[in-house]
Order: structure tokens, then sequence, then C-alpha cells
């Protein structure tokens, strides 16, 4: 981590962890599509691939219009999300099972999200980046949906699915 | 990740990540304590010590009122994450900045709690273990109440201290 000595060097930090995660993220998630067999969450990931790439984009404006230089940091905390869920592709065969998998594995990556854009929108309201904080709040409400879909996906169909599946192999 | 052919496996395997988290954090928060510089936040986390304990404690009630067996899981998502606290406090000197960071780092801890207890509860209902679902939901209601309590000392406090302290360094 290179010297962060006041809050405007914490929230450029923050963001440029967050930008790290995105960029990861819109590589991995069309690989989740793929990876998943219901069809409505094949339809999910790719649709927050699109979602993920418009909120890189939000990202990248706040740089411009504050003029402000991301630093070279790596989001770890993304990498390992990332690799748990290759272990999950790996570790179960393509059916319901994986995808109920696949879903845990997102939601957490979903809340590292909320948690991270959380965190700077309360660092930018100290700071007084009023514009900032508006785009930053447009894409939290888009994290919070996207969870929010996958939990009612998991409950209202993928999940019956994997019993299903249990029953069928017993 | 060792073999997960069911619903009822991927319940054990997330119930055995998340031990493995909690019991990683009971070690990890202390240290947390001793870094912090404002009061009500070493308070905190000297609060959700003896909380998480707790918290672990209901997790083996889980378990054993169930005869089940935790799997051998390593949970590296807290790993990371506790990792990126240490690097905090290494690059940061104590006081204000250090605090508003170390904000940051816990809430993305609580969020990733907040998704690993909302999936288990979600896949419990699923199976239908009512009495997991009820300790579950417990503990997911303390991680949000925690996470809330950051948010506010953040907005409320250690945020105004750390552009104080910029401020006299200025």
């Amino acid at each position: 981590m290179s010297k962060i000595t006041c809050l405007e060097d914490a929230f450029i930090h923050e963001l440029s962890d967050i930008h790290s995660a995105e960029k990861q993220l819109t590589r991995a998630l069309p690989k989740l599509a793929r990876a998943a067999s219901n069809a409505d969450l094949a339809d999910a990931f790719m649709a927050h691939t699109d979602e993920t790439q418009g909120q890189v984009e939000r990202l990248d404006q706040i740089v411009e219009s504050m003029g402000l230089k991301l630093r070279r940091v790596k989001c770890l905390a993304m990498e390992g999300l990332i690799e748990e869920g290759h272990d999950t592709v790996e570790a179960i065969e393509k059916g319901p099972v994986r995808d109920a998998m696949l879903i845990v594995g997102s939601q957490k990556v979903e809340h590292y999200e909320i948690a991270a854009y959380g965190s700077l929108i309360t660092i930018a309201q100290s700071l007084g980046y009023d514009e900032a904080v508006k785009l930053l709040k447009e894409t939290l409400a888009e994290e919070k949906t996207t969870d929010e879909k996958l939990n009612k996906l998991a409950l209202k169909k993928v999940n019956a699915e994997a019993m299903e599946h249990s029953r069928e192999m017993a």
C-alpha cells in the first residue's frame, strides 16, 4: 500500500481499489455465465457484465472530472473471490448445485462492492465531493439490486432445482 | 474445495467457511483495537470481539444440534481482508487517517459476513433447517448492526478528525 496521509489519499486509494475490482469482474462474469446451467442465472451474469462496464465508466468519469490520478492498486480481495468462483466451477459439475454455489460466490462479490462503495460515499461526503457522491450512489443502488435479484433466484428457483437434482441422484 | 454434490454439502461447506472466518476474526479484532486511536473505535472493536466469540459458539451449536461435521476449510477471503488490515496499520501512522481506513476495512469484513450468513440462511430455508435459520438470523442482525455502528462512527467522528489532522499537517 502506498502512503496515505490524509482523507483525500484514502479516497483515491479506495477509488483505485474498486476500479481494479470492477475491471477484474468484467473479465470474470462472462465465464460465470458460461459455467451456469440455469438460463435466468446465465442471463443475470451477462446483464451484470454490461452493468459493470458502465460502473467502470462512471469511475472513470469521477477520475476525469476531478482531475485525479488512480494509484496502481490490484484489489486482492476481488482476486480471491474470483479464484473461489473458479474453484467452484472445477469442484462441481455443471448443474443446479454448481449454480447454487455460483450464486453464493456472486453475493459475496456484490457485498464486497456494497461495502467498498458505501465507504467511498462516506469519505466523499466528509470531503464534500458532491458530484462523486451522486455517481457512487447510482452504482451502489445497482449493486444492491443485483444482490437482491441473485437472492430471489436462489430462493425461488436454483435451490429447489438443486434439491430435485439431489433426490434424483439418491 | 472438497466435493459438493448436493445442497446439504453446500450448506456444510459454507458453514465451515464462515466458522473459519469468525475464528480468524476473533484473533484479529484485539489487534485492530490496539491499532486504533479513537477510543470509541477501539471500544467497538473490543465489543465486536466478544460478539464474534458468541457467533462462533452459535455456529458450534448448529453443528452439534444437527450432528454435522465441519470440513477443513480455511476462509481465504477473510485471510485476505485481515492481511489488508495489517497493511493499513503498517502503511499509516497511528491517528485519525488510519482509523478511517480501519473502518473501511472492517466494513468490508462485515459485508463478507453479511453475504455469507445471507446465503447460508437462504440455503437453510430451502432445506427446511428451521432452527439453524433462527440462529443464523440472530448473527446476521448483529453483523448489520456492527456495520451501521462503524458507518456512523466514520461519518460523525473519525472522518472529521482525519480532515482536521490533514489541515494541521498542511
